[in-house]
């Protein structure tokens, strides 16, 4: 078998003849960027084979540029007989573990509970007598005494000697009625155990956020959040799909996706001084695709017309059926999906922004995650939209890029005279990257005080030290870094910027299109995402993310997803409500529209090709 | 930490200070026996300290005899915090690997069935239309036409989408009831897949047994069976309750059952060119310890008076739960048990005897295990007494002792002249070692040539360059192993079955007194038990394991567990025996009966010390 060594790591791997590289990568554990999951379509894999000799098929060559320095396309070129030393060049490592910590900055709006999604009920169970029955038949006789039956799954049944020999056969039984039967949870002695706790949970393409729940309160006890592990596995939903199809792949990401999930299980409960195995229940909202790939669903029709999904309403299933760390006898529910493209990470966003209790009037919901996700309507219809804007606005694919979490540069000034930053750091101290809200008012800035054309480049002749260039490409210089390498932001990063708001504003375009309506005829606009309470809407709208509208329509309503989670844990209410509304939507396909093209190439410029439809956006120089 | 090196194997284990050297011993990999479980009760861990030193309990000192060999408890043994050097005699390795192929002679009678636990359907669902349905949407409306609607368990949903794109989505559901509703199993292409295949297992404290059967003909495909990979972690039911009880232990002897009945499953279906996956229902008879062992239930209160089992009669779980390595959502039913030394191996076994139906006459079911179990009764009552009569049939504590597998020595006759012996091997071939029915014969033959005392001892005045000395014991040569080795049975072997023989022989003489009859109103005696078909009556009764009544009152009927099992699996008519059986039995406790010992002492001679409860045996010397 040849031998593959990747440099500068110096990670080795044997393999079978015919392995590609990226996969070679895979087994080495070497951390090789695969943004469209290996599909030859991306160019995001380039290697350099330093010794050794690979096979590459001449209609998969890469650029001319790249050729020439000697770069080939890792998931397209296949080892021979040889051993191989491939260098894996700093452009090609994989987005993964910038700002991996488990802070957040979410805040989860209260509500008032009514119907969690588990119960709970107190009863003293007599100690064994002469009859010989077991424990789980006296059990069973105290909970008939007091009305309730049940079943009782295995983890439940583990429980029970334990329990009943504590507090003298006083039991507290945790149940649930959502398999149809009444069926045990969590058996615990009486009295030792807390009222019900939840997990929601927000699984996004590139960030997953968890909130612990106190449910008889409705108290949000932690939040965390974290990239999806899923990164290195595709940069978007097609690329996973693409991944997915690899020998493997989809066991991969599932696992991925479930440890991305215990992790911030286990950190909320650890910071609420509590064990994440008293976690109750769980609700899960997320797109199609993650969903499915969460369940170990193949999602490879998701992408082939006529892009059936495997389901769209998952039926509820025990937290150890699907490998979450929580209670194994947990019932997990997952917010509906309504089609292959719209998941229930926009019926858990449309849950919180209230869009279906607003009565005539109508709104408009935008997320701005991997997948740009938009919702228009009012009580009585739904158009929704879903738009590929990558995972930009979440750190990916910035260089310095990281999620709104400690550390990160979360708004930006800019003096208008010198040209130098003020900046504000979440949580104080040194700053350690930029995110999302910190890169749309870097650009808002820059591109207001006029040392950033409306194409996105950076003017050096209005010369400062804080700009340079490296390599082909200008930079603006923020700060200095933790680790002495300066917080820079260059015109690739600013370019995935532009290119993740033209995404957004161009969806939302053709959804007016198709309507028949105008920005002007929207009294709310529903603001979602991960950018913490940072958001600067005046930017946002400078750089023509948001559309030039009356500022007053507009709301931040933080991440709707892990909202609508938390919802679906503690209302009965909300969750009938959700059921109602996925069948009140229609989806536009923005793939199949040739306008939306013409809306995203107009909307490739800063605010826009159209400067009239940003009236109020005026240049200070 | 202090670093641990057990001798002669040189394995080595770093572990915390205080740990004991039976623990240690665990996690080298060590394979140190541990007969009681590590309770310090049997000395059967005895171990010599060559360098370093532990701390012993002196009130857990051994044997005088042993403590001049320098020999300890390793149980009883902690760890200081300097590094040892720890020798593990020859007589204190565990008793495992032994003939731990998965050969079988086992057969089972085959009957008709009458309702499977799982049944199918075949349908037809159409692609996926412009209405934007799911693959499952789509399926449960196809089900639904049929008229056949069902949950979907998520393992099921796992196949949907692959099957569907099969064959024209033709498929075929294999589907249960066992769950109260409907519940799919397994989802496969249409005509891809066979009819149903089922699991019987015998699930044995010392030996299983796994039977695969095509489950709508009744046909067995496969019968497989190995020891128990919890051997080494105590040899009885209280020896594993021991173990249960150190820290990880129960997790230990849980998956220690799986992995056997799981490597069973794969051996089975490997050899009748299937896939374990393809298994949709199994079937477990084990007695009450085992089959709160392989559920991970602590069986510390089975122990403990009033002796209080988690539970008796077993909710219907599904593989992937409990952990079997069939499809996932497969049905797995366990054959009730009815007290905590009564289990489901006895309730299979009378199912499998026709005890149930035999009418008003009273039959005898004596199953010969590690646990010796009886039942007495007739159609309108049975009596039923459990005792240990440790591994001794099933070859533990036998030197060379040996399951009824290929290689054993199955039947001895032994020349009255010469001494020499004539033996018989299952499958032919060289002798590895010899089994139960063996060692029975050859108790029987020394025995009635006047070789052996009553008392179990070898007359080494009847001079045969055959027997001789070997320490302090007598031994009898049988044959020549394979490895050189020589087969001896030393009296230490006699001694363990003379015991094993007492127990049985014992427990039916108190259900007996009980009852107030004798053995001669008794019309048939079942004997079950992993003898293979090898069992010699007469031999049997020359011993005293069998009482002294008409030949023809006797049947073997084999291993009656794996029977029952099997009948369960296919017959529904067979479920509702075993249900009801189960709620007419009455348990005689042999620990709390004072004349139990009495009969135990008296019947650990050959055949008994009352020569007059068997006229019929008489020594031919």
């Amino acid at each position: 078998m040849p031998r593959v060594s990747f440099m500068p790591s110096g990670r080795t791997v044997e393999v079978d003849e015919g392995t590609d590289l990226l996969d070679a990568a895979r087994r080495a554990g070497e951390p090789l960027a695969a943004p469209c999951g290996g599909n030859g379509t991306c160019g995001g894999c380039l290697v350099r084979v330093l010794s050794g000799s690979v096979r590459s098929d001449s209609s998969d060559a890469p650029d001319p540029e790249d050729a020439e320095e000697g770069l080939i396309r890792a998931c397209r070129s296949y080892l021979a007989d040889s051993d191989c030393v491939v260098e894996v060049p700093e452009s090609s490592r994989a987005f993964e573990g910038k700002g991996a910590d488990l802070s957040s900055v979410e805040n989860i709006a209260p509500i008032q509970p009514d119907g969690g999604l588990v119960l709970s009920v107190e009863c003293l169970v007599p100690p064994p007598g002469e009859d010989g029955a077991s424990d789980l038949e006296r059990l069973e006789k105290a909970l008939g005494d007091s009305g309730v039956e049940m079943d009782f799954p295995l983890a439940s049944v583990r429980e029970i000697a334990g329990a009943l020999r504590k507090n003298g056969g006083r039991l507290n039984v945790a149940f649930t009625g959502a398999f149809g039967k009444n069926s045990a949870v969590r058996i615990a002695a009486g009295r030792e155990t807390r009222a019900g706790l939840g997990l929601a949970v927000d699984l996004g393409t590139t960030t997953v956020a968890a909130a612990l729940v106190d449910t008889a309160s409705g108290r949000t006890l932690s939040i965390k959040s974290a990239y999806n592990d899923q990164i290195s596995m595709g940069l978007d939903v097609i690329g996973r799909i693409n991944y997915a199809s690899r020998s493997g792949g989809l066991e991969e990401l599932r696992l991925a996706a479930l440890s991305t999930i215990n992790r911030l299980a286990h950190a909320a409960s650890l910071e609420a001084g509590l064990d994440a195995n008293a976690i109750t229940a769980a609700v899960i909202s997320g797109n199609t695709v993650m969903t499915h790939l969460i369940l170990g669903l193949d999602p490879e029709y998701i992408r082939l017309a006529p892009y059936t999904p495997t389901l769209l309403d998952v039926p509820v299933y025990r937290a150890g059926e699907i490998g979450l760390e929580i209670a194994p006898a947990a019932p997990v529910l997952f917010s509906p999906c309504v089609g292959s493209y719209v998941g229930g990470d926009i019926t858990a966003g449309i849950l919180t922004s209230g869009l279906a209790s607003d009565g005539e009037e109508i709104s408009l919901f935008i997320d701005v995650g991997t997948n740009g996700e938009l919702v228009i309507g009012n009580r009585d219809f739904f158009v929704t939209c879903a738009c590929s804007a990558g995972p930009a606005f979440e750190g990916g694919g910035i260089d310095r890029g990281m999620r709104a979490a400690p550390g990160a540069i979360s708004s930006v000034k800019i003096d208008a005279a010198t040209g130098g930053p003020s900046i504000t750091v979440i949580g104080g101290g040194e700053p350690r990257g930029i995110c999302g809200s910190g890169m749309i008012d870097l650009l808002a800035e820059l591109f207001l005080s006029g040392r950033l054309d409306p194409a996105g480049r950076l003017d050096l002749s209005r010369g400062m030290e804080r700009m340079g260039r490296a390599g082909r490409r200008a930079f603006y210089e923020l700060a200095e870094g933790p680790d002495g390498r300066p917080i820079r932001v260059s015109e690739i990063d600013i370019e995935n910027i532009m290119r993740a708001k033209a995404a957004i504003y161009s969806a939302t375009a053709l959804m007016l299109d198709n309507i028949g309506i105008s920005y002007n005829d929207i009294s709310r606009f529903y603001i979602a995402g991960g950018f913490g309470k940072t958001l600067n809407i005046e930017n946002a709208v400078a750089i023509g993310l948001l559309p030039d509208v009356p500022r007053e329509r507009f709301n931040y309503i933080g991440n709707a997803s892990l909202q609508g989670s938390y919802r679906l844990l503690i209302s009965e209410r909300q969750r009938s409500i959700v059921r109602s509304l996925a069948r009140r939507m229609t989806y536009i396909d923005p793939g199949s529209d040739p306008r939306y093209m013409d809306h995203y190439t107009a909307a490739l410029f800063l605010p826009h090709t159209d400067a009239s439809l940003f009236p109020s956006v005026g240049r200070r120089a």
